[in-house]
């Protein structure tokens, strides 16, 4: 057991204990979003390039076909800048003090998303300025308008980009389930500790053939 | 004496004697922000156009000189929606049960700004899916970054995108300054009674000349 | 005819050739939110006071008796500030350079909900600080995270925290039902042209009997 | 060296290479944050119990006396619930399917701040009913129209509202600085890998006496 399991396995107990690791679920009506899978992050040899990125990508087009299939709602997030010079008023806020959001500029090949999960007619694609997919978009309004209630969350970073979205969601009133196989970062075991405090505490961290048991399971959206 | 004027003389006895209609001022640092002045508003003959249009970017034209000569940053905000099929999940919202949203499509010469105010290097264009330009986009967080307190409002419609954004605009606590002669609707009446009730509670409606001449004597950017 | 109603024939007019005025109309599961039906307000001698409250809060109470007998569930607004020293840092925002804002202290009866429309067990009030219900508050989250798709709204001014409510409300996915006779101002025209906007183009105006006829035709909330 | 001292190692190095771990630094006018140091936060025994809080409210002390002796607004927030039981509609969101939140309640002293961290006359304290004290609450606006630029974070929990806190503080523009030795959580470790995620990409983590010495330096309000 390694000292990461060891600090997981005693949270846990503790957590269990006391009352928190309760499950969210999956509420009547979902959409999929799949955070930052555009070439700076799935392409190796960048500053953004996260690890295992083939794998993830595989696991995200394979949701995509299950929820298709079903009329499920797709949507994308992309960071993108449009003034990228700091000594310039911009769209960078004070990120760009913090991380290299500098080299994500508006229109490149950087910031679209990677071919091997391309979107779709129908899909939606969110241009994000900040972490959380939720921040500064109408990501919050356009599933309230669509009745959506349950969000399965993909995607890079684990330590930023999925985690403060799954935060943010369940703070909207929305399900997150963030599905284990298809999350990546820069760090490796920062994927261990942020998906342990998003299941704790934030949404439910489902493996990727419950996610695909539950979207093989709905009616077509024609029918409902 | 119109009805009209009637009810704004006795509307402003009320709101003197009450401590209402006070001054929100001029801050330290401001941006231009122009709403909906694509060409879906600003050209004759559409469901969206607006009246008295030519003037309305003639004003908007000398302030954004005014504007660039001193390096303050000019916004502008579109309305435009990737999914306009009503009976699929779309970024419309509800709003197109009210309005006809659908007409203004992603990627459309109807949601491009207007060629006589084109946007140039620098300014930035904001894609807004409601009516206030700080619904569901990261101007709040823009403002807040660069440092801007004081935010100069033109465009259309004062019912519905301007009102909003000057409301929407105190609330986050920032100063809307919104300009009389650049501001226009569909209905001659309904711009005048909302500046009455923005200029009341929510911003201060000030003549262009008022803000050409604080322009003109603010320091160039790179000189603070 | 007078001027007013003139100006609204010819914009219904102009709007419905347009595709404007369309209905939002109610959906699967409704709250009732009293906008800022407290003392400062309500009652008659205050900078804050409005027209005709009698009439407003007896129509509130009668919704009050229908939604409750539904289990709909009311929320209400007040708007209140810890500090009211416009020299220190403070919650009013830049607001009172606008209104007489300093005059509405936390924990005075004047932001107490009129008894005549006291809230009762279940019901939860909700401080704001700015004119919108959306604004600052947890209204957002809350009705999302109850599976709320439609907000019937009553209260005061219909200039200020009603109109700015239901352009939020509509803006955020829900559908605004303002009812008609339940809305009151401290200007009597602008009541009227207020209401015209709202139904324009943000939310479905109704008088008080659809809206009751509506509560009382709903199942109650235990057997759904 | 341990586990995580290795992990921290090897990810910072990756981070420095790659450009990201920068400084956002110190702005121009500061506030300061405390985070849920209510009695069920910081007494032992309950389920929302921190470890190591004598000395965490220790160093929370210092940071105020420095604080309001050079005018610095001190704000707190608590998480507290108007209707917590899980059966009625209630301003507990989904959270409670995760977190036993149903165990705050408004007005009770589980939800009040901790007497030796007590506010002061001028001090706010928010009631937030989510992780961020940005979340459903007027925070930024607050900020924002005092002319605030950099807020100086403590409490708990690291994994949890504060670090939740410190993402959307960033996000809105603002400098996070989030204090070392003044922050817990109830597993160690999460301590650990939270600020060093922070630290990464969101904010700064300063140690206490960086802090306490920015605070000496500062001119009086009075004096600004």
């Amino acid at each position: 057991m390694t000292m990461l399991e060891r600090a997981f396995a005693g949270g846990s107990a503790l957590y269990d204990e006391r009352g928190f690791r309760g499950r969210v679920g999956f509420g009547h009506s979902s959409a999929i979003l799949h955070i930052d899978l555009a070439n700076a992050w799935t392409q190796p040899g960048g500053a953004f390039s996260c690890l295992n990125m083939d794998h993830v990508l595989e696991h995200c087009a394979r949701i995509n076909t299950a929820a298709r299939a079903k009329g499920v709602l797709v949507l994308y997030t992309t960071t993108a800048f449009d003034v990228t010079d700091p000594n310039r008023p911009s769209d960078m806020g004070l990120w760009h003090r913090k991380i290299p959001v500098h080299l994500l500029r508006t229109g490149t090949s950087d910031v679209e998303i990677d071919s091997r999960v391309a979107p779709q007619d129908g899909d939606i694609v969110i241009t994000k300025k900040r972490a959380s997919a939720f921040h500064g978009t109408n990501l919050t309004s356009m599933l309230t308008a669509n009745g959506i209630d349950t969000v399965v969350i993909t995607g890079v970073t684990a330590a930023g980009c999925v985690r403060h979205t799954a935060e943010d969601c369940i703070s909207e009133g929305f399900r997150p389930i963030v599905v284990r196989e298809a999350v990546s970062d820069r760090v490796a075991e920062a994927i261990q500790w942020n998906l342990f405090d998003i299941d704790a505490k934030f949404g439910d961290v489902e493996p990727i053939d419950t996610v695909l048991d539950y979207l093989h399971g709905l009616n077509r959206f024609a029918d409902r």
